[in-house]
């Protein structure tokens, strides 16, 4: 890369100041604010720099000192009074933080914020404490330098929320995610003012949380991986130190291996259960016609809705295959006594059973898509993964509702896709009050793929995308200038222990057997692992198998095949040739076409990699053909049959995956081939 | 540094040559086994690859897993049978593992393992578990690549431990270190055989272990970062899977400031007391003649006795400065009554009743050297801090005892330095039974000037040259050996999610405001911290000031000054100018030299980067004064008076510290000076 970083550094900056005078006044920030206003003063910072509150509050003041450690972090700063104050005699101060009352961590609560920044002093004013939390996030991503030192800008900045619900799922279950790992990643949801974690802690393959009532769910259902109740407990106040939600997911009656292998006699089927170690939708689902399975679902949920205090409770209620319930003759029995016509009936008996429980316990259920029934209340919160009409349906019908279609960021698609994906499109087809159902959006990481070292690197940096996107004005959706910010907020989520960045160079390093990792490095800069379902296709995986391969390392957006695109869909809307463009679309492609040869000889000392060699030659063949449609274009060659043929062979060779991962560029030289036809 | 690898990729690969053929037979094992033959045979692992143990046992085959997991992350390998298996007919498989009995996580336990390697099969047998966890890690560091893939190397290797106390402190009170923290260098200390985690856990700047006698104690002293009970169950499993034994320390009677900020009425002095935030050594002590004193102490010791299990307790004992007993009148008059001649015998008195509480809960007393008093019993053992005639003299007394005098890691000294600090050499003036009281050693990890962030790169990769002066045989000594394998140990200690290497990276993306960081590299890869306690000498420092500076993410071993102090010093010993070594000389000093102008510019945009622009400076200036006199004495150019004198003030200038840091060359320009007078 750096190599690279010299030689296209040019065309990066170019790049830079072409979307640098766009919506976002070229800040950094992420979500950007609802109203800002910007002027030419700088608030210097300084070793004398103080924080003053209005009021005593554990909250405001424990993160008014997260804020002062980070901002001495960052300028290097031996501030000197590292603690903030409560401002007893309302004397000004450099930075004055206000608010009128302690949030409750609870849906609809107030976030908004207010910051004032002149050359003399800071204020920032909230009507809770968890917007003045809000409003330090934003500050930290105002922070600037120059010559002299480090600054805040004179801004003034009105700001609060789009949607009242902006989440994150994480699937502790398929891979168990330690308790440091949801740390971080709630350090990293509040630093793009996400609200909302979604833990998923029951599936399949592993039921994560320690039961007191039945022990032997984590017992027996977990590998020895799961959460006790007092590392839950700090999980929620940890996330509520940041104004974050907790709903906790225990999903039912599909997905319920893991609780199966624990009560195997609550099953559909006989059993026996073991923890499932492969991935998909599976047979085993909770026996809906016990009063067993009520008894226990009743303790159960009365236990984890004692634990997690959130309003919201989400029961799952997704992929339920049917399969145990269509060959269990007392199940059938019952749904014809009961004139169930289906299986989505009969789950829907099991939900209204479940929605009991839940209301004995003040909680409000929520669940996937397919708890939404005609026999259903509509005080139940709808969580869409099937797609916005779904969505719009359940608006329609009254019911509130979130949007993960579009979220899922387990499928490694690239961040403009979730961006664009708003949960509220401007013409969508509600009144307002149904528009007031769609409470807003959760990203979704679901973990077959993933382990603790590439988790991050699969949230971050897409996630900032999707807050902003809940988070900010409809209008605010320049995706160029959102790529732009979003390279400055990955760098700065690292001060989290995010390692979205620090892994991939660690897990370069193995690849590489601790060898030079430049040649991996630019071809992975040029692919990504295969999109939706498509890894799992390609190879089954289970529990078990190793997540430290080039798929794994490959991230979604792969940046140089993003910047190859881009420029050379510029160069082909010119209507003249663009002599500057053709030499940085060679540029990239001598690079290419060279790199083969380094990345062989780390290949022969690394036989991890030996997978991905014919995608690297793929690499080598396609520049190859690039280059030469530049030399056509330019007149200095001519288009041969053969050379058509040949050229055609290598792009469609190239389009197949390699070692779960596709080529990124091939559509770029699909174009250029085109355009010389 | 990616250009530097270019450059002098002859230059290390020829250092690689010169020393592969040494007592380590080119393998990168550390610490280096006992007794090991090397031959020529290759065991191949494939996906059928699977381990079977003789007998059941949690801990072995919770290792056998991970040691499978970790030879799929590394391989790549989709291992069919990722989980080891119990071997009930005993038929041989591609990977027997046997052992006879459970180890007790204990000290003087069993450790040795055997290992024998051919090409069909691989063998580890061991008398306790625990030898079969210190063979996995053997036969990781083994895993070796051809271009047919992966194998182990045919060999057989008998191994033990030379001492039995080799420890690892952590001092989790001046900044507080979260379990994964800890964890993740419990394996790190696994993975190069140590057993002990000497964890300390009451100073003056907090105590970290909640108390349930007295709730006070992680309340009013740990600023809320205390570990709960749980938590500390939660290390002492993970350590014991992995045949670590934990040691506790709660330092009484000085070194108590926070645990007076909770009971004053123990203090030597009134009082109150606030959690000390500054670095030293304070006056407040506890009581010694106060009944409550010893009352308060055994109960606490009563209830960390029962929640650490290993037999010894420490109570460390140091550095009471003595200032509360001598002008507290009823300690005085105590003391004149009891005919204490100093405060070292009254603290006798106080290690007395202490030793008295820990014998009535089963502990062994371990303390600091200064609990070595004529009025002590010879059944404590002596941490020997201040040096090594300490030490001996413990010894010839009857006392067991354990050296960390030299393997102060915290004080930035390099790793040759640890290495060749030997507890016990071959010429000490000790008979056999006195050298069996020299139990091994422990590195020091004093967290001072650490934080979470960098807390790895100041225990690793040093530690493990210590490890293996602690295990391996006194005979293996070859320091640039040692250098060699370090490197590759260091690379594969991430694996266990180590930050030493990673958190540098980030370190320098975020002193550059995420630019280029090549050549910030540079400079860094040839200062270092200053050492001993000359950082807080010059710029005093709290628990509160940033570690994120230039000085924190610089390290010991400055790996491009020591390469070129060692290049210097070849050439300066042959007789002959070597000229390929004047050109190695000399491309390390135009790199440097013309850094400063990359710097300059990365400066400008990272005011954070601005208190080291001397030393950028002081560098290139040397660099110059390196390359005249490769000049000189080559014949290219006079010495000059007024050249000399410059040189001498740019030689001067350069060796005082810059930003608390300081540069490592200087000594080799000075002898290439004073070779050409």
């Amino acid at each position: 890369m750096k190599f690279k970083i010299l030689l296209f550094a040019f065309i990066l900056s170019g790049y830079n100041f072409m979307f640098s005078q766009s919506q976002s006044q070229n800040l950094n920030l992420m979500p950007y604010p609802d109203n800002l206003e910007l002027n030419s003063g700088k608030f210097r910072i300084s070793e004398q720099f103080s924080a003053k509150l209005n009021q005593q509050g554990r909250r405001a003041q424990k993160a008014a000192d997260r804020f002062l450690s980070r901002l001495a972090k960052r300028t290097g700063l031996f501030i000197e009074d590292p603690f903030s104050e409560i401002n007893l005699d309302e004397t000004s101060s450099n930075f004055n933080i206000s608010y009128q009352k302690e949030g409750l961590i609870k849906l609809n609560e107030d976030e908004s914020y207010y910051i004032k920044i002149n050359t003399e002093s800071i204020h920032l004013e909230a009507v809770t404490d968890i917007g003045v939390i809000r409003g330090f996030e934003t500050l930290l991503q105002l922070l600037s330098s120059d010559e002299e030192g480090y600054f805040f800008p004179e801004v003034v900045i009105n700001d609060s929320p789009r949607f009242p619900w902006r989440g994150l799922l994480i699937d502790a279950c398929r891979h168990f995610m330690p308790i440091d790992v949801i740390k971080r990643n709630l350090d990293g949801m509040a630093a793009v003012k996400m609200n909302t974690l979604h833990w998923h802690l029951s599936e399949d393959q592993g039921f994560r949380v320690e039961s007191k009532t039945f022990p032997k769910l984590h017992e027996l259902g977990s590998d020895g991986l799961y959460y006790t109740h007092e590392q839950v407990k700090e999980i929620l106040n940890y996330a509520s130190d940041r104004g974050i939600r907790v709903i906790p997911e225990f999903d039912v009656p599909g997905h319920a291996t893991a609780i199966l292998a624990a009560y195997p006699e609550l099953g559909s089927a006989p059993g026996p259960y073991e923890i499932e170690r492969d991935w998909g939708i599976f047979d085993p689902t909770l026996n809906p016609i016990l009063d067993t399975t009520y008894i226990f679902l009743d303790k159960l949920f009365g236990e984890m809705s004692e634990l997690f205090p959130d309003e919201y409770f989400h029961i799952g209620g997704d992929e339920n295959n049917g399969k145990q319930w269509d060959s269990n003759e007392e199940i059938q029995e019952f749904m014809k006594k009961m004139n169930f016509s289906d299986n989505h009936a009969m789950q829907g008996y099991f939900n209204n059973q479940l929605l009991k429980i839940l209301t004995k316990y003040d909680k409000k259920m929520v669940g996937w898509d397919e708890i939404f029934h005609s026999s259903m209340p509509n005080n139940i919160v709808i969580q869409s993964w099937r797609g916005k009409e779904a969505l719009i349906e359940a608006a329609k019908k009254g019911y509130q509702a979130i949007l993960s279609n579009g979220y899922y960021i387990d499928l490694i698609q690239p961040t403009d896709f979730h961006y664009l994906n708003d949960p509220l499109e401007a013409e969508v087809d509600l009144d307002e009050s149904e528009k007031n159902l769609i409470l807003g959006g959760e990203a979704t990481m679901w973990s077959e793929m993933i382990s603790t070292e590439t988790i991050d690197s699969r949230i971050w940096p897409r996630t900032a995308a999707i807050a902003e996107r809940l988070w900010s004005p409809q209008n605010i959706k320049d995706v160029e200038d959102m790529y732009r910010r979003l390279e400055n907020i990955s760098f700065q989520l690292e001060e989290h222990g995010l390692t979205h960045i620090k892994n991939y160079e660690m897990m370069l390093r193995r690849l590489t057997n601790n060898k030079d990792t430049e040649a991996l490095e630019n071809l992975i800069s040029v692919i990504e692992p295969v999109k939706i379902y498509n890894r799992y296709r390609l190879r089954k995986q289970t529990q078990q198998t190793p997540l430290s391969r080039v798929v794994d390392a490959a991230t979604a957006d792969a940046k140089d095949a993003r910047e190859f695109r881009n420029i050379v869909d510029e160069f082909l809307s010119e209507k003249k040739v663009d002599n500057k463009k053709v030499q940085q679309i060679k540029s990239y492609l001598a690079l290419w076409k060279n790199n083969h040869f380094q990345l062989k000889k780390v290949i022969e000392n690394s036989p991890i990699l030996k997978e991905i060699e014919l995608m690297s030659e793929n690499l080598t063949n396609l520049s190859q053909v690039g280059l030469d449609i530049l030399e056509i274009t330019l007149g200095e060659r001519t288009v041969t049959e053969s050379w058509q043929k040949e050229s055609l062979d290598i792009i469609n060779k190239a389009k197949e995956p390699v070692a779960q991962t596709e080529l990124m560029i091939v559509s770029a030289i699909e174009k250029l081939l085109n355009s010389i036809k």
